[in-house]
């Protein structure tokens, strides 16, 4: 006898790529949950078309019904005919700052049958753990004088003692079940106020994991060793803005940010955490059916142990590392991929 | 008949390393030189030592003095007895905007016999122009409540239309004189105040250089291509901390930040330019007399360059090249390397 257990999901495939590789993510989380699980789809048709036909980027209604879910499998946001930022800012963020998403989790792997640009990558293995919900996210800042020669406009970073320590506990927590190494990223000889407080709150958590052994690294710095040194990190712990940079570095050093997923957690339940492929909706190859869904398949995998649903998550993640190793440089098309990494479940 | 030109210059070996490569860099500076300019030094002892001995970081009298000269080369900053920050603030950022070197210009070269960490590098020959007064850098800032669980930290970046008006004309005068692409890099797309003036005032200026390409990336996506493909790029322009992040990232794919320069320019000549090598102070190996002094002669070519000595600096370019191409993997000594560079001279 087995106890199949109920999930609402909300899907928004979003823009350009999303809309093909979300249905494969989603045909695989359905193979993987065979008779464990059982996912309510609510589609949510959010993103570029839905706003050029009515305006609509997110309202507080349609982010109620979204709130109703267990957790948002997301494809990507963003199209060539929309304004940079308008719906990153209005859809994409908003749900990450009103869902409380204060967990951005980035995994950075390099698969066996993958090819890095580096000529020797040797052991990448590292998590980002990104801060979701502040720094220069908060969206503080103006301008006076806007469009003249005598414009100011400026940027704030906000952070808080509250918002900074619930990500370093996560993320030594994090490292209790890896390889018990934390490094802190940030630019604390310059941002000395933000700098200072997350140092401080790191030592103060530290000292609850002796276990874990942890080090300080300037974002700059960081950027050299992910090139020369990757495998010297386990879990970076870091600000908003330095872990959407290095998350984008790190993607490329593990063959490209298509094999990236992410998880935009709200680790204390309150609300849904959404699960999304860190790369974009890439525009340029959209619609052609060739878009690889390796990165939102692991997304997906992520959701699934995020929901307790550990067993599934595993089996994926090692069917997609199956799947790469045998076939990672074969063209195949969207579907392809899909149809193979099932077929190994 | 030669006329023999005489500059006054401000030498600020500093910290660690610093102190061994600045004589190299001033001996192939005299050798190159020879005839056509005369060189005054005044030392300055500014930097750890002098700090743990009696206090002083960086006077106003001592900044005065340090004006009076024409240029300054500056070797590098920075002690682990010191807490991160003091230094690097009170000292180079200090003279950064007291002499309002408002650019900070960056090549970054892939040389040949110079192993990239990347499997094809192909050519890289960029210069990042950075903003160096403002942004992030401003020191503006604060917290509330410091030391406690109710902290608020915040930093504040700020950017006006004069600073970035004139760090976007540098940055088109120079590829004018390059491959005629300028590549703005930014976070627009969330930093909306700050990346919207960049933007706009780079369309306009762009208006006037109709010869002058220019496209636009966001930082994240920056740090990807300088891995995957940095021969896309002539000059990327960029602010104060996305420079300072970008610079290290693409030191890294050079070869090593071993090999990259660096000018804190006043470009409206009020003040003397800074030059630097972009590296730290390296206490890990100070004192042994085996840190690579190139990049440190490479910066005192700039600092010629910048006097007008356009002949010296090409040569001692020339001559770094080859004995870099010949030489390059070879362990040398500090003063060898010197050496061989003044020979090529
Ligand atoms: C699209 C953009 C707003 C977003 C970010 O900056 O966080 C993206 O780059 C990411 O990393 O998820
Ligand atoms: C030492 C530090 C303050 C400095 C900076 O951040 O500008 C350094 O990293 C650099 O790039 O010159």
């Amino acid at each position: 006898m087995t106890d199949t257990r109920v999930f609402n999901i909300a899907v928004i495939p979003g823009d350009g790529i999303g809309k093909e590789i979300t249905p494969q993510a989603q045909a695989v989380m359905e193979k993987a949950t065979e008779g464990v699980a059982q996912f309510n789809y609510t589609q949510f048709d959010l993103g570029a078309d839905r706003y050029l036909r009515d305006g609509v980027i997110l309202t507080d209604e349609i982010l109620d019904e979204i709130k109703k879910n267990d957790a948002i499998l997301l494809g990507a946001i963003g199209d060539p005919r929309i304004k940079a930022g308008v719906l990153e800012r209005g859809l994409l963020l908003k749900m990450r700052f009103a869902l409380d998403h204060y967990i951005n989790l980035r995994p950075s792997k390099l698969y066996k049958g993958v090819t890095s640009p580096l000529a020797n990558p040797g052991e990448i293995d590292f998590v980002v753990v990104r801060e979701g919900t502040e720094g220069l996210y908060a969206g503080a800042g103006g301008s006076t004088h806007a469009g003249t020669n005598q414009q100011v406009a400026t940027e704030v970073s906000i952070n808080s003692a509250h918002g900074v320590e619930r990500v370093v506990r996560y993320a030594f927590e994090l490292a209790m079940k890896r390889r018990k190494h934390v490094t802190l990223v940030h630019k604390k000889n310059v941002l000395v106020n933000a700098g200072d407080m997350w140092q401080r709150i790191v030592n103060e958590v530290a000292a609850e994991y002796p276990e874990v052994t942890h080090d300080y690294l300037h974002i700059d710095a960081t950027t050299i060793f992910i090139v020369t040194d990757p495998g010297r990190f386990d879990v970076i712990l870091t600000d908003n803005l330095f872990g959407d940079i290095i998350t984008d570095e790190a993607g490329a050093v593990v063959g490209g940010v298509g094999y990236s997923a992410s998880g935009n957690i709200n680790a204390s339940g309150e609300y849904p955490s959404m699960f999304e492929p860190i790369h974009g909706s890439a525009p340029d190859i959209a619609g052609q059916g060739i878009a690889n869904p390796t990165a939102a398949i692991l997304s997906a995998a992520m959701l699934l142990r995020h929901l307790g649903l550990e067993d599934a998550a595993s089996r994926i993640e090692v069917a997609v590392e199956a799947d790469i190793a045998e076939k990672g440089s074969t063209e195949r098309s969207t579907e392809q991929v899909g149809k193979d990494i099932l077929a190994r479940l």
